[in-house]
């Protein structure tokens, strides 16, 4: 890797970036819990702090109605230099269950290679090679190949509430000819690959109240409307037996995949007794006539994350709940749009709901739209170039399942969006245990200086495909 | 209801009663939970206390492989006179769901008239007039006319585990010629009744494991099995439509109702829309076919009384949930018996599992048999005869809906069960806000004491029809 411009520097500065990295997921900044929100705050200002010393200018807090995101800059390229937005998150994950955890999520280790804690990959480390590589690329060169924004969003694992209000206020501020989004992964270690869409996102937090309080199973059971007979009526209902989502019309608007996307999927070598190790699971379920990487990537889902009625703890307490609810997220590919799902959705709800029944349904943030990027843009070229260039092999072309507020990015300051993540597998985000590979983590900050400087040399007008 | 033998002593002592009362309801002795366990055993100690200086003798704590019973007696009546085995219990539930109490549960307060705690009514209250009317007759009387023996459980909110050891241990030192238990109600409190059946009780807590640990609905949801979806679907089908349980065989020992009994049920006044008001409810549900009273006593039912699977804490989590579970209960009248019932549910769920999906099945504790008492029992007459002394009218029979371990005492002690008990369909027990009227439990305690009476006035000849 000798021809790779931050190579010789980084061997000197291992030890210090990796001190950088623990102390910064040593901070709980989990944006679910409201009585996080001082620990969300120290996470932006030690961000802030690291970008400073890396060499970025005009580093500030981004206040928002909810949690702060941080911005900061360098734009000393010149005109006609590309200017880039990289985006990352710097709130993370609730770490329950916490009796999973091999080592306490915010104690992090590195053992084997690997870091672990609670946003080693998801997102902190992704964002600090995108910082180091500015840090390295001012120490070798004396400045950089592109006009750099960095843009580090504080509220991205709770769906993104005040994003679009952020984007729409900060339009001038953050525009750029690409956005580089630091927060996905790759088909394996070994597969480098580009993530070229992200499924959509809308949740719901549903209750049901059948009753003004527990009532005793005996006297009153068999008799009263139970909420746990109920949730789970309704539960079992969002599938068919083929695993298909029952909302009606929720696949209307799914956009059939194009013969070179197909094609593309079916290029990689898929071992699904791999996955499933790598899952931990011992069987595979889904919508039946596609596969698991089509489930996985290309296919709306549905799954419901947490029920909760009535009494779970110690023993047994013989009553009939009074209360219960559940917790589901909606997954959606292009053209599928979030308000549509979400009126779907209710509707079919409260269709289910027995008069006498009280129901509520809270949506969980506004929704995140579907985004593919076009593969012909020269900007994927430039990514391409780079991954090619640190990983030694030529990348593949995949879709990632998870949900970001990348749409919004792309759609609101319209510019193409890039993804260069170093993310793996096995990593276990948003579950215990998650970790980040270190190589990868290395290899990240080697790619994100490639990829400046390819952007560098194609230039604003090579960017435009001009 | 000056002709009751302890209506003056009791005008002289309720303030006394009281302050014991509220003394006793200030522990909170919750089987439940395994730290409460010193708990337990400090109100089987208050309980001790109080019996001791009532009058009763030999007063000593029963140890089990669980938590302690209280026993005492007092036999000195003569061989003529028929032996009593009171029973009762000092153990409470739990008190979830906190934030619905009005007042705190272990803090009791008097109010309008009403007790206000947990194990108010249910069951300390009921224990505690017991033990008052031998210190009442004692006092007044200067004895007994019956031997009386008390054996007050600590295990009786967890499903009694150790009962049966502990009767075939102490069979001895607890054989009587009648059983009255004291832990059951009344239809109203203007309509005396006299409970003459309770349902068995099993109950199970249901555990399934997908995956190794939580996995991301963004990279995995819609091709791995989820938890939530698999519990829901199994929960949902316990009953079919028609609101009858689906576990095959439920129903084949079940005993038709007698026409007698039948006819009974029908005399009973029901207000539905008294009941669902009380009850808190805007709607019935239920086996077709079947009325609200039927369902609730002759009938037997599941309810599924809590469901804990995945994140249901604030906010959102996007994962697929690796674990996830549900408890169950169910009531059984006669001649269900709770192994058959136990190993049908077995059975069926397991059948409902599919591959590589990992089942535990605990049982919760062995089970309760359900409980008919014969109308025609001479110790019936007598019960009848001193309720409607204190109540001035004739009591109804009824069957309780709820479960209690009544049927090993009966059937290991070989002795006719009664049930004296003065709750009330409003008394909120299992459930937040228990309580106890006080007029209830007053005339209680004046019905132990007319109770013995007759039993003494019946002797022991008397008690078997002789």
């Amino acid at each position: 890797m000798a021809d790779l411009v931050l190579a010789d520097w980084l061997d000197g500065e291992r030890d210090r970036i990796v001190e950088t990295l623990l102390a910064w997921l040593r901070i709980p900044s989990i944006s679910a819990h409201a009585d996080r929100a001082s620990d969300v705050r120290r996470s932006a200002e030690f961000a802030a702090a690291v970008m400073t010393g890396a060499g970025l200018e005009h580093v500030a807090l981004v206040e928002t109605d909810g949690l702060p995101a941080v911005y900061g800059d360098w734009r000393h390229a010149g005109a006609d230099a590309p200017t880039v937005l990289v985006y990352g998150h710097h709130d993370v994950q609730p770490v329950e269950p916490l009796d999973e955890w091999r080592s306490p999520p915010f104690e992090p280790v590195i053992v084997d290679g690997e870091c672990l804690a609670r946003g080693a990959i998801d997102d902190k480390g992704q964002v600090l090679y995108e910082i180091e590589a500015v840090r390295g690329l001012l120490a070798e060169t004396g400045g950089l190949p592109v006009n750099l924004k960095f843009l580090v969003e504080g509220e991205e694992e709770i769906g993104s509430p005040n994003f679009e209000a952020l984007l729409a206020a900060e339009r001038a501020r953050l525009a750029a000819d690409v956005i580089v989004v630091s927060d996905t992964g790759m088909w394996a270690a070994d597969v480098p690959s580009i993530c070229v869409g992200m499924r959509g996102l809308v949740a719901f937090d549903v209750t049901l109240r059948t009753a003004a309080g527990d009532l005793h199973s005996g006297v009153f059971g068999g008799a009263v409307p139970n909420p746990a007979h109920l949730v789970a009526s309704i539960v079992a209902r969002l599938h068919d037996e083929s695993g298909r989502v029952t909302v009606p019309g929720f696949y209307d608007d799914v956009r059939p995949l194009d013969a070179a996307e197909a094609d593309s999927l079916a290029r990689l070598a898929f071992d699904e007794a791999a996955w499933r190790a790598n899952a931990g699971v011992a069987r595979t379920e889904g919508e039946a006539g596609y596969s698991v990487l089509e489930r996985t990537t290309v296919r709306p889902t549905c799954d419901v994350v947490g029920i909760g009625v009535g009494y779970t703890g110690p023993g047994i307490k013989t009553i009939v709940p009074a209360t219960g609810g559940f917790k589901v997220t909606f997954r959606l590919v292009p053209d599928q749009r979030p308000p549509a799902v979400a009126d779907a959705f209710e509707s079919w709800l409260r269709s289910r709901v027995p008069d006498g029944v009280e129901v509520e349904i809270e949506p969980e943030g506004p929704g995140v739209a579907p985004l593919v990027t076009d593969v012909t843009e020269p900007a994927i070229g430039a990514l391409a170039a780079a991954i090619e260039r640190v990983w030694g092999t030529t990348p593949l072309f995949t879709r990632e399942g998870g949900s970001g507020p990348e749409e919004s990015l792309g759609r609101m300051l319209a510019a193409p969006v890039l993804f260069l993540g170093v993310g793996l597998p096995g990593d276990r985000i948003h579950a215990p245990n998650e970790r980040m590979v270190m190589d990868q983590f290395w290899k990240g900050l080697l790619a994100a200086a490639e990829l400046w400087r390819e952007l560098g040399d194609l230039g604003r007008s090579g960017l435009r495909g001009g």
